[in-house]
């Protein structure tokens, strides 16, 4: 259990906001005793309800053989105070580095009656199932999850709303381009038409 | 042509770039003398070369015809002075209002050598050919395009970088969230990690 008194959750016809803004993710994954986390910018929502999202994960990760040999990952927005953690994740391969997730400084928790690790400090969560398609996981490295849990951090979202305008900028949302930049998301501006 | 001299060719392995940061993008296609555009905000790299895209077209859409019938579709990035647009064009459909590109004041202009229409005034533009994948579409109303052309505005793009920091911020690409609530994109952020 996670004692991050923040944490609230979403329902999950609205967990597609989570990843509406384009934020860069962390995609967590576990299989038997072995825990990953990688960095990745190609995720996205993929059907309001049942909610389904879309994630890219590249045959050279270990990543995707845990998701592929346990059949759940997790998404997850980390935030500008985790700047240096997302790059590190993303560079670092545990099949090199063993100890990866301790290099990079993440740690970890578990939802209630949910065996896919979750990386504390992140602002947003989704746990998915694996809606296993094996001519896009192999073709594409496409590989499409039903959400079946969903929760943020509510000093940047609730009620269904982000409010990054609010609070404290370190937990803004990253948007990953290149090398080591990103850009933070931005203002909130609104249109009635 | 177009007359807009910022306009400057993006290197197809490097187009990804354009999208990686999450941005709403417009969806435009034609097919005989049928122009549309329609707003999305699940569009995602899916390989940097050959430089593939997804996009998620729902079955209600004319644009989705369009793209079915022509074979082909354009991402472009809209920015903070284009938001009453990208939101009617979100909004309207081309099967209730026959006059949508009027209405929302949108205006297209095309490359050489290509018959798809693009909309004058963004800062990013990727012209894909649709790779048929009928399961998907069908399944998931999920499009795969090979990216055949890429541009951006030399304003904020350039050399294989956004600059959105040095320019006029009515050039920020928008991030929807939902009804009439976008975010620009916010400030620069490096990390050497």
């Amino acid at each position: 259990m996670h004692h991050n008194t923040h944490i609230q959750s979403v329902e999950l016809p609205k967990s597609y906001r989570l990843l509406n803004h384009g934020p860069t993710v962390l995609v967590s994954a576990k299989s038997g005793d072995t825990e990953n986390v990688m960095a990745a910018s190609w995720a996205c929502a993929l059907e309001f309800s049942p909610a389904k999202v879309t994630v890219v994960l590249d045959k050279s990760t270990r990543t995707r053989q845990l998701v592929e040999e346990s059949g759940y990952f997790a998404l997850q927005v980390p935030c500008l105070a985790q700047i240096d953690m997302t790059k590190e994740l993303g560079t670092l391969s545990l099949f090199n580095e063993p100890n990866k997730l301790e290099q990079c400084g993440t740690k970890l928790f578990y939802q209630d009656g949910l065996d896919v690790p979750l990386v504390e400090g992140c602002i947003a969560w989704l746990v998915c199932k694996l809606i296993p398609e094996p001519h896009n996981q192999q073709e594409h490295d496409l590989f499409i999850g039903a959400v079946v849990g969903a929760w943020a951090d509510n000093r940047v979202f609730r009620d269904g709303h982000w409010y990054f305008d609010d609070a404290d900028p370190q937990l803004k949302s990253l948007h990953y381009i290149a090398g080591g930049t990103f850009y933070t998301i931005g203002d909130e501006v609104k249109t009635d038409k």
